[in-house]
């Protein structure tokens, strides 16, 4: 595989992200690509550094605006020190969140404008995108189970507000993907894993060499 | 003194200013006024926390774009959470550097546009602004003769740059002013230190009650 692909997860708390990130990046590994694993906030020391600011601590830390600035600056330095040189040498990237969960965690609900979290992407990160953007859209009660099945995590800051903040949530990522649909790809993640991981692979299958 | 009023002070490494908010203070203390002295990067607890990621660590261990955008977030909570409060209230609060530092630094001297660093200080702070801002200018060599005299201080990430990165950060506090003449004051700080302070007190005297 010649030239290197970013690729973001993107869906609520529950959605199968992490677990489906694994084997996304198994499955390309068995075509032959040279696959980066990654997540936000963090993915490179810097920026996991700032991970630890933003979902620890008390649920109003930070101010919603402080809050979006932060998670730009964190995705400046995971784009610039991981993301971009990973695809540039040619490997794929898979992410555990990126920009669209900004735009749909500090923009669409919580008072910052869409406009103005991509006015941050522009001037942190150079505009930077995903060439696919995997929606893994489940039913809400799908989504509290596998939260609740979790062995012994607690929600973090985010994770753990409440449920009307989470439905605004789900469906910011849907009206994005209407708006974008080139980018996105909306993914019926309610299936056993196996079967969502192939739902995946048939979303890439005009990127895949 | 009724209304709250905001005053920042900005200037180069050496330029006497974490000394005259001190003296500036206790002159409007002298006048009745409550007085809340401040600094950036911190001055709230969380921008304090940002302010270490910051200042901290090797030269290159944020890109440009990054640190901007952890600039705009520790003012962003600096504001919300200290700054805006104390003016509403009625106090006068004297910053050791603010937003133009940001322009000077991470705008004028590092690649990032003036109006990128506009940018975030509309989407983080509200366009915040002091009432006025004061300048302190001194020639290079007391600068740096200054600097030099702090007992054991080591310069830290960013004021240990070159000499003619602070040329440049110079040139733009000059620009700055000349811009915004309403809000700007160029102040000679090359006197010693009362004189620094008379000369501080006159360029308020329109917003003094």
């Amino acid at each position: 595989m010649a030239s290197g692909r970013f690729i973001s997860l993107e869906g609520g708390e529950g959605a199968g992200k992490s677990t489906q990130v694994k084997a996304l990046a198994e499955a390309l590994r068995a075509r032959g690509a040279t696959v980066v694993e990654t997540r936000e906030p963090g993915g490179s020391p810097g920026a996991e550094t700032i991970r630890d600011l933003l979902l620890t601590g008390a649920v109003d830390r930070w101010t919603p605006r402080a809050e979006a600035l932060l998670f730009a600056a964190a995705r400046a330095d995971h784009v610039a020190r991981v993301i971009r040189p990973a695809v540039e040498s040619g490997a794929w990237v898979i992410a555990d969140r990126f920009l669209d969960s900004s735009r749909a965690y500090q923009g669409g609900a919580s008072g910052i404008t869409d406009d103005d979290i991509l006015s941050l992407h522009r001037i942190g990160s150079g505009d930077f995108l995903p060439d696919r953007t995997l929606v893994l859209a489940v039913p809400e009660d799908i989504a509290e189970a596998r939260t609740a099945a979790r062995d012994g995590d607690r929600p973090d800051r985010i994770g753990g507000r409440d449920r009307e903040y989470h439905r605004g949530v789900a469906r910011s990522f849907a009206r994005f993907a209407e708006q974008s649909p080139e980018r996105f790809r909306m993914i019926d993640a309610s299936g056993d894993a196996s079967a969502v991981t192939s739902l995946l692979l048939q979303a890439l299958t005009d990127l895949l060499p």
